[in-house]
């Protein structure tokens, strides 16, 4: 039976653990071949475009697609994610909003995390302060024992209201998570590092990364627009992704803030199965684009989940 | 406020004459260059795939994508419709199953009957009796005064029973629609002959056609695999087709049954628009391939509906 759902539904309905284990699973199928994850198409109209994602993942049966929009954002913006099986081409459900979007993106920086930070790491750095920086920080904190949150966004009533409502979030003492009024505080000393900006210069300075550190960008990542400095990507061991179609279409935007990718980004699911040799003294890069085909396989969870309350 | 309904909700919410004036409306666009219907786009899994038909209609300032799965059909096999105001992007809402998608194509053969069959047409042909056949019907009805239907399907049941309850469905006298045993007496002395089939070999003979005739097909039209004989085309005054963008996509699927079609087949926007000078004694002919976007005209449309009927 079919389930068509607003994503209010889903807030918590799931574990931000099981999250990370559902994307986990799906880049084990990226790396084995049966995550079937083409470059994003879009609809562009005047003002902005209908970004179509679609994917299917064979080994747990599933397939479909997201959409959203690029003409505006906020309440009324609403994408949506729909999911069919893949075998037999029943239609399984629909969960309308931008939720499923925002949660397997910080699922998959969940599973680089997991797979890239070192096992002690206990401090996390967030530069940002929007729906990806608090869902990122809850995935790194499903991850590793986080024991310190330091953030910076430009806007002060951003960073100290995530300093106050993030504890909760993310199973921490209350004075866990302190607000900064630089990058340099954040960022010097940290064991990851979570960008997550829109901005398209670079938000903090290669040097106060200590050896060891593993960073996520989130934000633009364009040759000639980019929150991390292309210097971090030559420092790192290891620079990953997790979609090497989605960089590869940079190429029609004006290129990858990383222009040696096809020799040096590899792929996250490659590193989940096989396992990661870094230098400990070494920085890691993970690089979210966005890959194509987990929506579907988290959305498919969450339609199984409910069905599971439902009985 | 987003509206999100399963198709039987719409079922007989416009009538078909209504239908037909909204996929009018979309040629319009079509013609004037507001309408933006890029080929289908599809996700390819092992045993069928996942078809995306996205489009944007500016005069409308709707924006959206029919989307389907080619693995099954029938319950459970819903597709669905979704819909965005392409200005601002809020999101309007979404229509599931399968019903917008058949009653766009009949809307659009109706545009076609339309323009090109004689106004003085009374007897409509129909091989086939799936939905196709039946909403195809309805289409041609809704824009010519038919008193007499002749159906043919190979299956006698199923020409049977197109017989006994489409007089109904079409507005007829109980007995303006027969079922007959072969195609020839069905096809012979028809106005309009309205061909809904599955068949790779062509289902009548081309010297069955009087002059004056137009025809629709909806079915196979590949080079190698057509319902219709390529003489049919040879002799036609007038080919049409709602989609030289989908035309042209046949290209790489071994061709479209016209082979010579940049030379002869026009497009039914600027048909609508400027009109058509045929020669009564010609035969004409429809070529239904799917016009992207119109599904998304004709959702919004009944969304409209929906919303007025609230009020």
């Amino acid at each position: 039976m079919a389930r068509i759902v607003t994503d209010d539904v889903i807030r918590d309905a799931l574990p931000m653990r099981e999250v990370v284990k559902t994307m986990r699973m799906a880049c084990r199928e990226q790396a084995h071949g049966s995550l079937y994850a083409p470059p994003r198409w879009s609809l562009d109209v005047p003002d902005g475009s209908l970004v179509l994602t679609a994917g299917a993942a064979m080994g747990v049966g599933t397939m479909g697609f997201r959409a959203y929009e690029t003409l505006g954002r906020g309440p009324g913006h609403e994408g949506l994610v729909a999911v069919w099986n893949a075998e037999a081409g029943y239609f399984d459900g629909c969960i309308v909003g931008n939720r499923v979007g925002l949660l397997r993106t910080a699922g998959l920086n969940g599973v680089a995390a997991d797979a890239l930070a070192r096992a002690d790491a206990t401090t996390l750095a967030v530069l940002g302060t929007g729906p990806q920086a608090r869902q990122g920080a809850r995935a790194v904190c499903a991850v590793r024992d986080v024991d310190a949150v330091r953030v910076f966004s430009p806007t002060a009533e951003h960073r100290e209201t995530f300093a106050e409502r993030m504890p909760e979030k993310l199973g921490l003492d209350g004075d866990a998570v302190t607000a900064h009024d630089g990058p340099e505080a954040v960022v010097r000393g940290a064991d990851v590092v979570y960008v997550a900006t829109d901005s398209e210069t670079p938000v903090l300075e290669p040097e106060w990364l200590d050896a060891g550190t593993h960073v996520h960008t989130l934000g633009p990542k364009w040759a000639d627009g980019n929150e991390l400095p292309t210097a971090v990507f030559d420092r790192a061991d290891v620079v990953a992704t997790d979609s090497l179609n989605q960089v590869a279409a940079y190429e029609g935007e004006g290129g990858f803030v990383v222009d040696d990718w096809e020799e040096r980004v590899v792929e996250l699911g490659p590193l989940v199965v096989e396992g990661v040799e870094r230098d400990p003294d070494a920085v890691t890069v993970f690089c979210s684009v966005g890959l194509a085909g987990t929506e579907v396989v988290l959305a498919d969870r969450y339609l199984r989940e409910l069905e599971r309350k439902e009985e």
